[in-house]
């Protein structure tokens, strides 16, 4: 594609942990969904989370948004689908569309965007060098 | 006060289960802390969320938003207050905030939208007569 | 192998959500682990979990034992090992082993005790036909 | 009472997040409870859990058993029981039944075994002077 950004597509198959009572995905659980396609496009940018941390650093959700459009189910194979499309500045904005095998229909879809924080002091910093240079990469 | 709606003051202990790496609340638990204060602020408005299944209505999240803005920790006393400040239609659209002990300072915030469906068929319906009646009254 | 049974291994990356402050996986989770390494066990045999339920039958948890032997962390690439080793009869029990990477040690074993409930009256039923004529395929 | 130890009772209500497809409660959460119940009991011992890892000691759990008897649904009022009845050495055993409301039949029972772990090296030690005794005086 020629706009710029980039996007990951991480499969999850649904828990029967992650159903709720009327038999369909528990709305909190699509955070967690968000977070393991969010640690895969990290993974496949070249910076997995993990590393990250390893330089002394968190990155942490400071606000998040869910849009819920239709209902999955146990054992439903979902597609998440997790894109930066904007150059991240001191805050990082990802967004996420939920779909389900072949149906191009959205599921649910939505945004966190997120701040670097010093894992020692909890204080806000700037983003790691190695960070910036593979955003730079991607949003030349 | 004079302002119309209702609110409701939910206390929470931070349980070991609901913290991770960070040592902190996971960002996604807020919303189950969300769904316990809006439970408890449908008991004390006099209709209790199982009622309301028990009438063959869902009561379903079609929208969330959280704003993260200070860390709680494990063991953590939280009050999570849940509010209703328009008058439902068809959506009902409920809000939170999440403070700590005697600090004003809130930690958390944001809302949840809410439809209602018809339990067996998942179809929108409207609420039912005994939602509609208790709600009038907050908002004559 | 020429011992009877049957063995399935279900590879399962660490979310953030599953980890709590101590920096390792909650306890809790790892049955939320075994269930998803049951339900691809069944599904390897033949018989996914889904189809089950689609006969009206719920095959629930009556124990669980775990035994902690090791910490498993964020984005840890874990095997988790299910094996049905006796014949079932009203009851299957199910045991666990879970590794990591190419480490033979085992972090965390133990196994889950089921029984066959009508899903809708709760009450005990044997298990389905199609269920014994697959278990008798391994138990011969 | 006369036999030694120590008991304490602590109320959960039950959160449709912690139900399943199942509409009761999904068993892996029964080990949250547990801890909750755990958390308490150690606060009304005179020793919180907090205050413990103040001292740069983590109290992991290496054994968990749970026996599933009754089933526990969305709302429900539970009370959650949490003994110690054997004087701890360098481990600690819990036992725990849960009920509900009026009604005497436990619903769940299990037990805990927990050992005591550095919190920088991760090794075994020994409890802190302050849990022994504490632990001496429900032990004489």
């Amino acid at each position: 594609m020629s706009e710029p950004g980039f996007t990951c597509v991480t499969d999850i198959r649904v828990r029967y942990a992650e159903t709720d009572g009327m038999r369909v995905v528990y709305h909190g659980n699509y955070l967690t969904y968000f977070e393991q396609a969010r640690t895969e496009m990290l993974r496949a940018m070249g910076l997995p989370y993990a590393a990250i941390e390893a330089m002394g650093i968190f990155v942490v959700v400071v606000e998040a948004h869910v849009h819920y459009r239709r209902p999955a189910a146990y054992d439903d194979r979902l597609q998440v689908r997790a894109s930066v499309r904007e150059r991240p500045t001191n805050r990082i904005r990802i967004e996420y569309a939920v779909t389900r095998g072949d149906d191009p229909a959205v599921l649910v879809d939505g945004y966190t965007m997120h701040a670097f924080l010093d894992a020692r002091t909890g204080r806000p910093v700037r983003p790691p060098k190695e960070f910036e240079t593979i955003m730079q990469s991607f949003f030349p």
